[in-house]
């Protein structure tokens, strides 16, 4: 390599570098959102999940999921298994660096060990509340493991999706696509939350516990979000990459912008009040609608797919209560309805992408994360149960997983006016729950 | 382009972008500093506001903003409004890149967009807690559309500032003290909060209800500044650039330092506390002052225009209060106050500036700014009012505007003893408010 | 200078620059993760204390400690005091860039300033909830500008133990073991906190205040710590230093993801609870491990060092409480037991290290930091007391300090069963007290 080729490799890997970081924050971000939309009562279990997911989503895609995405045939539906006998194109053969000549093989790793934990924090969110810790971290190992690197090489490995023409630049489909549907399995077979469906069909609002963490969360995924889209271009040394990447950015943020207000107007509009939550459910509704084509569109245009995004994601989280899917942060709705519309948006702007491609991507994604994952949560709740005791669930998560309490603290209210011990807290945001406005 | 200046375009498209995320990080900074300094009672709405300001000032500088600062004549006064015919230097042109031989114009945009953001964040913290929600959104839309984007062209857009010689490195003046005059004008005509100043001239010191938050929100603003400051330079891709932006970012750090020390130091001396609330304030300050002119002065001299900083917004914040101009997070006096020091000391240290030309400037802005302001504050007052009912001002203006508590769980503390519900929450702080130390 | 030569050297001031923005978010960690982990009553002094320290710690290393640790001559144990008389080597100079022929000296001083500011963190956290907030910011005056620069010279700066050949590529002895050695000095001199031990020998855990808070810190010093390691490389423009740059954020990664699954699954089979604060203290102590050689490891074998120091955190948090070193954060098992672990492992992946040098080297950073700090704790408790008084610890120290609380609206429980006010908060925690489970 002459100087300046190495100094476009060295360009290059540090913006790979520079976005894996900007990713691996999401964990934060998730983390965040996700302790901040809980009851205090359950908030040191999901801060719990959320850490070692990443934790273990690394270790995992480190030890064979990178592996299966990256080193399988080319056009093909199953990976190979190569990883299990070692051999010239183990993990570590990988991460040698020889095969890369335009940027370092470690930068791709660390890109691509950032995503594996984000599309497993979406599931974590949604399961919330009422499953077992351990249960949750066995169906990470397997999912961080094997069943997203699975579906992931089919488009970015140079599977038989990648063949067939469909286009998903950061991951609408693979990455949040893929978290909904494994999070939906699992919330079938878990079911809602106590004191979350009336018998008579009434639906409770159970009111997150720290609002400013929830958003907080946001801010950090918004932010996060412009490695994982901006990363996605792959390469940044010459002109053209350069105005892409820039061209991604400023659209992510016009998508994010888009949702907000979307969002809040419609809520406002639905609801009568200016809901936070749904403002910042929009945020992330049009971050998840831009990131399948960040880049064709115009910023004007990309303000549209986010807006669109924020209006499907209000309407999915009140149909999902209505069809007592409990998800108690809005993955689903988030991820799931609104990575779809994300997917299928794409052909309007990208004139390489097909109508047809789309939709065979998103229901090759949606199929096989959810029926592998339906089966690893049945086997999991055959073999070691996935949803903690009812006793558990009210007296909170937090003492019987983790031994301790998110705020101890802090006393929490009660609607009925005593002041009481926190012991009981659990039975506290049932009482005080009001029936949805809409 | 040869290969080697495609590199250097692609490396200085990248300074701008990775700047630009670190700006857009201070969106996140001023809502938690704001979330943290404002009653828990206005903490959900005081975010609702935030994270919308963020996406209304990013749609509308998309939409006319960024076409009238850059897109209007050299010299002159008045913008261009090409933007409401289109045409050949519509958004979409300057968004083209082709104009841009040294950068990718998108990144300009994205850099540019979020300090749009940074100027109204400032404005939110000042009318907490009783302005209304959707009149200081409509505020918004003016402020980021049309005004900021006016005073912005007057320098950095080409206009008659910038041809007079006013200096004003990455914005003390174009950026906080435009963000400060607005905020002023609101908060001249919705009045102080209730209960903050006694009929006798005493004033109640209404604390913040969640520091933690408050010192996040500082520490994520340091934090952005670098980017705010780093990105000013416009240009990394050579040695003499480089030394320019690594020294910026010496004294970015260097000031804010200087700001905390002497913050806390006179809070000592003064109200014989170390207020953390004025270390905080001593940071921004720092922050603000240097930011006029982080490149000239030594890193020596930028601990001292940041210490300097760090005494004025002390004084600023006792002497607004007994001016009964009720300013809940001391924004005023940080972008504001501190602000006029930032562009006044500039020529002690950067011999191409004058101090005529500094004062100059700082009368148009502030003149501009403010007029401009409290007009569109008047025309909202008449049509939908900016100001809440007594009574939601009492109840909190989180479950009258966003219909939801920040956090719901947590009981309310009242200083005559009882344990009350959060509906008389409102009552609470006001009970407990002690006059002011000094 | 050729413009390709220019370009690399802008680009290795920008990474240098971005890693230094990193290293200035750890001290936000360690605001957050410290303010999480005491009680509601002590949390505004302990955030005064973090963002005070990193100004004293920027300013005192720019006044003194960057000349010290850089001016003295090569292979020597007594640091250069030609600052205090100025000249040609004086801090201007250094900061002059006439001597960094590969990227600005600049760039050099502010990653340099905020590892500073890091080694002081460790200290904040570990002597929290009872020492003077004064006392504490006296003795960071003198470990910011004379100790840790003369331990810190001693190996980066060129003297005796870089020419012994210690190998620690980004500080876990020279910045992790210092911090907590300093921070064991001043330990042992104030004692434990009032109601951490029995006089029965029984031992009580005081549980830290906001979990959340905790978890938002770890994530901010796991994303930090990819500058503080990832910049120690020290060069990024060619393919050579870019791979390892890389390996260095994949290993840095792996070791904390390592140390967060070996830390939980240890606490759950000891204290058959999946303990969240051990969790966090294992993401850290992975983070230490790794620090001391970051490169030459495989993926795999960082994931191990990471893991065994997962598995030494909590035994030597358990044992430190044994032996009645009350560290209410556990900073001294997290940076000074497993730093030691980190500096001692190197000789295992990296033929260049010797367990003989790396053993000198852990005593002699641990003999001089440890006595040094012991002088001046003992210098300041003579002069001004380093121990609030006995009320003013119960009470809190937020009110005898900082005059202000943290969470000035939210009641604080009480396990006898009543609601009391703020005021006596101090019983509380005493009061709810549980002997610790192991």
């Amino acid at each position: 390599m002459t100087d300046l080729t190495e100094l476009m490799y060295a360009v290059d890997t540090f913006y790979f570098l520079i976005c894996g970081v900007l990713v691996m924050w999401m964990a934060a971000g998730f983390s965040m959102l996700e302790a901040g939309l809980v009851r205090s009562k359950n908030t040191a279990e999901i801060l719990t999940k959320n850490i070692t997911l990443f934790a273990v989503a690394c270790t995992m895609y480190l030890v064979v999921g990178y592996y299966i995405m990256y080193s399988s045939s080319e056009g093909g539906f199953l990976p190979s298994l190569g990883f299990l006998i070692g051999g010239e194109n183990s993990v570590d053969a990988v991460l040698s660096g020889d095969d890369a000549p335009y940027y370092s093989a470690r930068s791709d790793f660390f890109f691509q060990v950032v995503f594996v934990a984000t599309a497993m924090s979406i599931v974590s969110g949604a399961v919330a509340e009422r499953m077992k810790l351990w249960a949750f971290l066995a169906f990470a190992v397997v999912m961080t493991g094997v069943i997203y690197p699975i579906s992931g090489y089919w488009t970015w490995g140079g599977g038989w999706l990648s063949e067939l023409g469909y286009s998903d630049y950061a991951g609408s489909g693979i990455v949040h696509l893929a978290g909904a549907s494994a999070a939906l399995a699992g919330v079938l077979i878990l079911g809602p939350r106590k004191g979350k469906y009336g018998k008579d069909g009434s639906i409770y609002a159970i009111p997150g516990a720290n609002l400013p963490l929830a958003t907080l969360g946001t801010f950090i995924l918004w932010m996060g979000w412009f490695g994982f889209n901006g990363g996605s271009e792959l390469k940044l040394s010459d002109a053209a990459s350069a105005n892409n990447v820039a061209q991604v950015l400023v659209n992510t943020n016009a998508a994010a912008a888009g949702g907000v207000i979307a969002a809040l107007i419609l809520a406002k509009l639905w609801f009568r009040k200016a809901d936070l939550t749904m403002a910042l459910n929009g945020a992330l509704a049009g971050l998840v609608a831009i990131t399948a084509d960040p880049l064709s569109p115009s910023a004007f245009g990309a303000t549209l797919i986010g807006a669109v995004g924020g209006l499907i994601v209000v309407a999915s989280i009140v149909a999902l209560d209505k069809l007592k899917i409990d998800d108690p942060v809005g993955a689903i709705s988030v991820h799931g309805v609104v990575g779809i519309w994300g997917v299928l948006v794409v052909p309007l702007s990208n004139g390489d992408a097909s109508f047809g491609a789309q939709i065979i991507g998103i229901l090759g994604i949606f199929i096989w994360v959810f029926a592998a994952s339906l089966a690893v949560w049945l086997i999991l709740k055959a073999i070691m149960g996935i949803r903690v005791s009812e006793e558990e669930e009210y007296e909170g998560v937090d003492l019987a997983e983790c031994g301790l309490e998110a705020y101890p603290e802090f006393r929490v209210a009660n609607v009925n006016g005593g002041s009481i011990g926190r012991g009981s807290s659990g039975h506290v945001a049932q009482g005080r729950s009001q029936p949805h406005t809409p």
